[in-house]
């Protein structure tokens, strides 16, 4: 915590602004921080043979995804076919749309992408999405590939039968489409578990894997790939044999549900938001500058909406729009004085960095430059 | 619902594409709907010969701020200081900053445009912001404004007793910052409250506010301005005799938070996500392409993530970033199919307009032209 009032420091004459210069509420993202997440993981995977493309819905970055792109990934995975625009034309060979596409609107434009030289392999769990998938492969001719996608327990989308699988790897041959194999989101297994049923949860999405990979084998249908997605699956790598890829996003920032699910340290945290107290009504409740439209809306996770870096003592009870409200969690007096400065790591990262168009990168308390989200805003207007 | 595939229809050759033909999702706002509503309001506040400032946070448009203006508002409000500048490019006269301002960064920006013209009130409640205001008072020669906030039970700003208020207006006069009376937001008076208790807390805040504006009269500093924000309070206008002026926000667009809460009927909506069904892995589950970064994560709201405009017989159980879980009140197949459209009101429409550039206007199913959302995304960076 940094009081008030708004000093600059040494660091500033060493050629960066002090972030305490910054006008609030400030979104900031550590480079030193996330770059080394990025290494750490990259070399993580490689050691295990397996294969990472992460997911750029996290920072939403051409910088970051270049340099995910340079430690190796195999491509990168986008939910939203509009992201793939931005990075094909930056130049990213191979992108995994891994949603569900249907419908001509979708249609078009992966037509377009595939015919522009775009690698593209493409979540399936429907006859209407592959029908989606024959409409492009009908309109040109190069190749494009699937994976279907199977439910391991989180209850979204996949195919919950061998059979319904079995079906779609032979339509998407018939239609033309390569089946490469199959894919999961491991999205149930989160910091609402406990590190043993975490541990456990693994345990079954492994052996559910190589179920589902055993069956269609016995089905003519082995798959050469299998493909898990989520930070914190992939924080149990020991645990996933049965997967040959990983899709973690979250990994590059990481956040109070990646922490509190044990897959990141405080450390590990690279993004997060300076906020100035700017107003203390009572002695038991702080207001500081930032609220839903700047942190989201994410939460509670375990009864906050952020971890304030500065003091683990304090929580945020509640946010308004523009307003986030930190109290004791003795329930007693805050501490806190209008003017003074916190830091709060997002619940939910990914969708705090898409609130906004440009963030601060820091070094330390260092602001070294600006990072666009470029591909934020991905939708038809 | 719209059952796919996708088709035009008459509308389309009426001269504007019918809203079946935009790619999903798609964000959209009915222009009639959202001007009746500005109308509505106007007349209602109007009649009771009380002033509205309605907040300009739920469509951040400046085409919407020319009209609550053009409808007689006294000004317009922000919570973001950064807002006020493009509104006073726009040609806004007056804005009320209901946010407390603190520190150097604020005293600068305020300071600009006070010198540039810009009639100026804020909010405060505390001698930091009595102090930022000095500073722009020292700076300029021009006339500068404020409300003291006072708390009516929302917990939020806002000072608790009448001599921190009386301190505050001391202050003010020191400063040469006009005093002008007292602010409050209802925050608390929400859907979570039945009818009946609503109509209470509405009272209650009413006498509240007759009680601060007779103790502040007796010690000197009667209030000119008695000022009260929300769409919900004021939903109950013959209860809110001691209020001068309005600060809705919602009223433009509505969401499912105001219809619940009684200031709202579902035709009132003016704001929702056009979607498509992607996935329908079991009878019991269809999944949406609309998730908390279109929706935004606010809520749930009475169980849902939404109001599924043409089927009230399902309800959005989750949302992840990209994809809306929607499943039937009655545990039972929710008879969709993938391909089929739905259009889903959000929780709170504040957030989810904030998430986007642009949205679709439209008259009922005709598209008829694209809105900017000027005033989103003014953080520094």
């Amino acid at each position: 915590m940094q009081r008030g009032p708004w000093g600059g420091s040494e660091a500033e004459a060493a050629g960066g602004r002090d972030v305490g210069r910054l006008d609030t509420p400030a979104v900031v993202v550590d480079r030193g921080i996330a770059a080394a997440n990025l290494e750490r993981m990259a070399a993580r995977v490689s050691a295990r043979r397996q294969a990472l493309w992460p997911h750029v819905k996290t920072h939403k970055s051409l910088a970051w995804a270049q340099r995910q792109l340079d430690l190796g990934a195999g491509g990168l995975m986008v939910a939203k076919l509009e992201e793939a625009v931005p990075l094909a034309r930056h130049g990213v060979p191979a992108v995994y749309v891994g949603y569900p596409l249907v419908g001509p609107g979708p249609a078009r434009r992966l037509t377009q992408l595939v015919a522009a030289g775009l690698q593209v392999r493409v979540a399936v769990d429907s006859l209407a999405g592959v029908a989606c998938l024959a409409d492009v492969a009908r309109a040109t001719s190069a190749p494009l590939a699937a994976l279907v996608e199977v439910d391991t327990g989180f209850q979204r989308c996949g195919v919950a039968s061998v059979d319904d699988a079995v079906q779609l790897a032979e339509a998407l041959a018939a239609a033309g489409v390569r089946y490469q194999g199959i894919t999961c989101f491991g999205g149930h297994i989160t910091w609402r578990l406990s590190d043993d049923e975490r541990r456990a949860a693994v345990v079954a999405q492994n052996l559910l894997l190589a179920q589902w990979s055993e069956d269609l084998r016995a089905r003519g249908w082995a798959p050469e790939v299998v493909s898990v997605g989520g930070t914190v699956p992939t924080g149990h790598l020991d645990l996933l044999s049965s997967a040959t890829e990983l899709r973690p996003g979250t990994y590059i920032y990481n956040d109070v549900a990646t922490v509190l699910a044990g897959a990141a340290q405080w450390a590990d945290c690279a993004a997060w938001v300076w906020t100035t107290v700017v107003s203390t009504p009572t002695a038991d409740r702080a207001v500081v500058d930032a609220g839903s439209k700047t942190l989201s809306s994410d939460g509670p996770v375990a009864g906050s909406f952020g971890h304030v870096r500065e003091r683990p003592d304090v929580f945020v009870s509640s946010l308004s729009e523009e307003h986030g409200v930190i109290r004791a969690r003795d329930g007693g007096a805050t501490g806190l004085e209008v003017g003074d400065r916190l830091s709060i790591v997002p619940n939910h990262v990914c969708t705090m960095i898409n609130l906004h168009d440009n963030v601060h990168l820091v070094e330390g308390r260092r602001v070294v430059g600006s990072l666009a989200v470029d591909l934020r805003g991905m939708i038809h207007s």
